[in-house]
Formats: C-alpha cells, structure tokens, sequence
C-alpha cells in the first residue's frame, strides 16, 4: 500500500493548468489538475472503453459536455462520465480536481 | 455522464459506519463511508485482482494495514491498496472516505 498527499500537489499556475499524477497501475490512473481561475480543461473524449470520474476537491466551476452544456460543479461534487464521452472542467475560482481513470489510458 | 453531491451524504451514525454507493458500474465502484469518532473500519482483503483507493475527504484518523501498522491520515490523503493487501481505516475525529474500487468488486 501507498500513501499519497493531495497537500503537496496544490500548485496552481495562472497560464494554464498543472498535472500531476498520482497513481498509475494496470486497474486505475489517478491524476490530479488544478485549474486556475477563468481556465478551462477543454471537452474532450477518446473512443475507448472505460470511465473516468472527475472529484472537485477545491473551488468551483462547471462540468462541461457536448453542445455547451455546463453543470455547476463544487467541491464534493463528482462527475462521472464514459471516456468516449466528451467532457471537461471549467474552473471559476483556482479549481482542483482528482480525476480517476478506468481502466487506465 | 452524471453528477454526485458527496454533501448529500454527509451523515454519521455513532454506532458504527454508514456508507453510500455513489456509482457502481463494469470499470469502477465509488463508496462513500462516513466513520463515526472512536470507530474503524476494520482491517479486511479479499483474494482477488485489483485495487482500491481511500481518499479521506473529511476528518483525521489512520489508514490500518497488516501488523498492526497505522499510517496517518487527515483530508486530502489517499492510499491506494492492492484489493488482496490486508487494509482498513480508524477514525479519530468524524471521517469521512472516498473508495474507489476498480475492477469493481
């Protein structure tokens, strides 16, 4: 077993949006984004099997998907969606999220 | 793609544990487990393929292992354990946990 601490990563950078990964094995990817302020994660998909789930951990913003569709998103909230499925973040305020990605791409 | 509001399950029982199955699907299973003060999860694996992550989202406590180890755990950490590696959690103030489980189980 591994321990990782989200308290190191909480770096944000004002052009754009900072990665880091987590965890990667055969069962799971875990990364976390932070998104500043007024950034977006653009709406994206693969055309794979699998689902990621998108867990806001600091801020507020929106979920995004296909059409311009926005669902507001807060800390707590989770957003699961197929990968093949379009989808992104909007960070309204400096926003982080744990994305989990299974299986891992 | 669909939403969950982790504050909608936001609800402790002092006798022991309450959990919430937010999405359960072929790639993963997210549990939330809220842990009263002074309870643990106890330490458990099963014989099977596969891993877990523990994101404390809420309180401080421990994540437990084998041997009596006890790893400290506030908001924001995550272990991530082999499904079959003996694991388990303590709760010192209200806690409260994320799980992914993947494959799910």
């Amino acid at each position: 077993m591994k321990k990782y601490e989200l308290d190191q990563t909480r770096e944000f950078n004002p052009l754009g949006m900072q990665n880091f990964v987590i965890h990667d094995s055969e069962f799971f990817k875990i990364i976390n984004f932070n998104i500043a302020a007024g950034r977006i994660f653009p709406v994206h998909s693969h055309d794979l099997e699998g689902q990621v789930s998108i867990h806001v951990i600091e801020g507020t913003g929106a979920f995004l998907g296909d059409n311009d569709a926005a669902i507001p998103a807060k800390s707590g909230d989770i957003l699961v969606s197929d990968i093949s499925e379009p989808h992104g973040v909007r960070a309204d305020t400096d926003l982080r999220i744990l994305v989990t990605i299974a299986p891992p791409i």
